[in-house]
């Protein structure tokens, strides 16, 4: 199997993950933050250095700022519904992935808040200053993803930081592509809120996620219960970040996501990065001479955050996804990746697109043989 | 180390836990749900046999109405959110953890619902009768554990359960304590509704959990993300479970919730249950011949879900917990283990409990290393 929907899930990971796993599972895994016997304190010692090593990666000051989520998506949740009010204005681009467009849209609906999208041309590409011409008076937050998750187009985050800096409006940022790729410093990117998964750039395990949230932005939690901390409150205690990590954390996969980026570290992001770039370059190079194929995504490494986007003429994306996979053992991904906006803003709403996106464990060979794969496909429905 | 807070999480795990979620990690670990390819297949599968193993549990007849969540204290907040409205009355019992009881005070004071605690006496022993008489018109919910936490006390959930259906009240049990030791049945005990975690008498990892929504039930959704479904919708898709299961699930966490649960189909319910409470005896025995030794848990099989949970005068219980993890490598819990009400229930707010939670894998030695422990720091205390 040749796999490349490490945007939906890195695959495989680096061996110290799975390690770090099983050393956690077989030899100490008991409830971090809870109870101070020895292996409640090792639990909790792990989640630690898996906080630090996020905000290593991150430029983030203080590590107890950083709340373990599930996944991105609660992390998104926490934040968007944690601060936003009936009568508030946000403002989204149309680059959002469900996890962003369906709690705001739910909002709109439930509470009355006000959504503008910014539309992106049929590249995907944002204008920063369309940003700040929607700003209101009510505009209370501002979102961007990284990074497109449907053709893997870099997004101007420091340019949307500086704005709504400038107009003091906080600003959320769904790194669920961006992070393990992207050199991202939410100090300098001026990013105020960030929700991440672990299991994609990170190369921790599916199950871990976190939320960054700035210091002096208040808010409110969206689930309640046992933090370990305060147990006698019959309210959610205040603290950071116990107040919204209710319930007993994901320790072996929290051990995974540190040793996930330990691996990071130690291999170097811009390697990282260098690695699948070379991937991307060369299958877009591949599908560029083939005839049928329309590519998605972008060229250049510092707009492309490891994606090739296409489409065959003819076909639709999951049909081709299906045969990809049945006849020549590659898993991608077609269909709409939850991002239906996306689609909308490349065009691409009816037939979806077919989306490679390799990890830095898979090689040129690989590349090659999806190309040769796809060219295989395109000869087949020339000859129907 | 003597790990006895299976409570909180059970460990060790039988083997073939830690082998699902290795080989699921290795081999096959995709997005579940997203995509059609062969490792996405194979990820779809491994969550299907842990919701069939959920239902075979539990006698839930739709596997698809099984939710999978991080731990209990989502489900628990997803089901109470979901239901309660401002103006609405919900009845709760005083041996709650704060996973219900700050999610209750938390509505209680922002939206306006109504809270009645059900008291029990000084044993946490809860007449079912209390439920009725303190339903109103206005009442949506009943809530009450499986079994206590704190000193493992068994809650009459069938009697409370008929009350509960006669009155066509929604009934919600937590089950963070039972599952896996209690023989639960959805239909017999007329739940509607129940939380409980992965990790702790399933014996899968931490970062799983499920929550049962009986057909009928509507719902609102605590989040909103990508869910593979009805992509195209700008909304949360009404199919369950999708639409409970925003973001990627963490597939390597439910292959072993799903191992774990046949560990409990081949080991047999009953004889897990014999076994654990053979433990709970023997120390609870031992324990009573200790003079400065206060038993606040139940002792017959029936009433106790596997604790044993004491005090010895003059000393506190987080003091006593610190004092058995260094001096003796115990691993249990003291102080009030995220459950206030309880504690006040039983008398112990001030001093908190030391709870023993012995796991299927400790030995009757273990039991009686813990007994020798009490007795010598009873012994130094008495010199002091």
């Amino acid at each position: 199997m040749i796999y490349v929907d490490n945007a939906a899930t890195s695959f495989p990971k680096p061996e110290c993950v799975y390690r770090a796993i099983e050393e956690c599972m077989r030899y100490y895994c008991a409830n971090p933050g809870r109870g101070g016997h020895y292996y409640a304190r090792l639990s909790s010692k792990i989640v630690m250095k898996a906080r630090d090593a996020l905000s290593r990666l991150f430029n983030i000051d203080d590590p107890m700022r950083i709340c373990i989520t599930k996944n991105a998506t609660e992390g998104l949740n926490i934040a968007i519904k944690g601060l936003l009010k009936p009568g508030d204005h946000v403002i989204i681009s149309s680059m959002e992935h469900n996890a962003v467009t369906r709690p705001v849209k739910t909002l709109e609906k439930e509470i009355g808040i006000k959504v503008t999208i910014i539309k992106g041309n049929d590249r995907g590409e944002i204008d920063p200053e369309d940003f700040r011409k929607s700003i209101a008076v009510n505009t209370k937050l501002i979102i961007c993803t990284s990074a497109s998750n449907v053709n893997g187009l870099i997004m101007p985050i420091e340019q949307i930081g500086e704005i709504a800096r400038e107009c003091e409006i906080p600003f959320l940022v769904d790194a669920s592509q961006g992070a393990g790729y992207i050199d991202i410093d939410v100090e300098k990117m001026h990013i105020d809120m960030m929700a991440l998964p672990g299991h994609k750039g990170l190369y921790g395990p599916q199950g871990t996620g976190a939320l960054y949230i700035k210091k002096g932005l208040n808010i409110n939690t969206l689930m309640q219960g046992g933090t370990g901390s305060n147990s006698e409150e019959v309210y959610q205690p205040g603290i950071m970040p116990d107040m919204f990590e209710s319930g007993t954390l994901n320790t072996p996969g929290i051990a995974g996501l540190a040793a996930g980026i330990r691996f990071i570290e130690s291999y170097g992001l811009a390697n990282i990065r260098t690695k699948k770039y070379s991937l991307v370059k060369r299958l877009t190079d591949a599908l560029s001479d083939i005839e049928g194929v329309k590519l998605y995504n972008p060229y250049e490494m510092d707009a492309n955050c490891g994606i090739v986007a296409f489409n065959i003429e003819g076909i639709d994306s999951a049909e081709l996804s299906s045969i990809l996979d049945r006849d020549f053992s590659i898993a991608a991904r077609g269909g709409l990746h939850c991002a239906p906006f996306a689609h909308k803003t490349l065009g691409t709403l009816n037939s979806g697109i077919l989306r490679i996106s390799p990890g830095c464990f898979n090689t040129t060979q690989d590349m090659d043989e999806i190309a040769d794969a796809v060219k295989t496909v395109c000869r087949k429905l020339h000859f129907m």
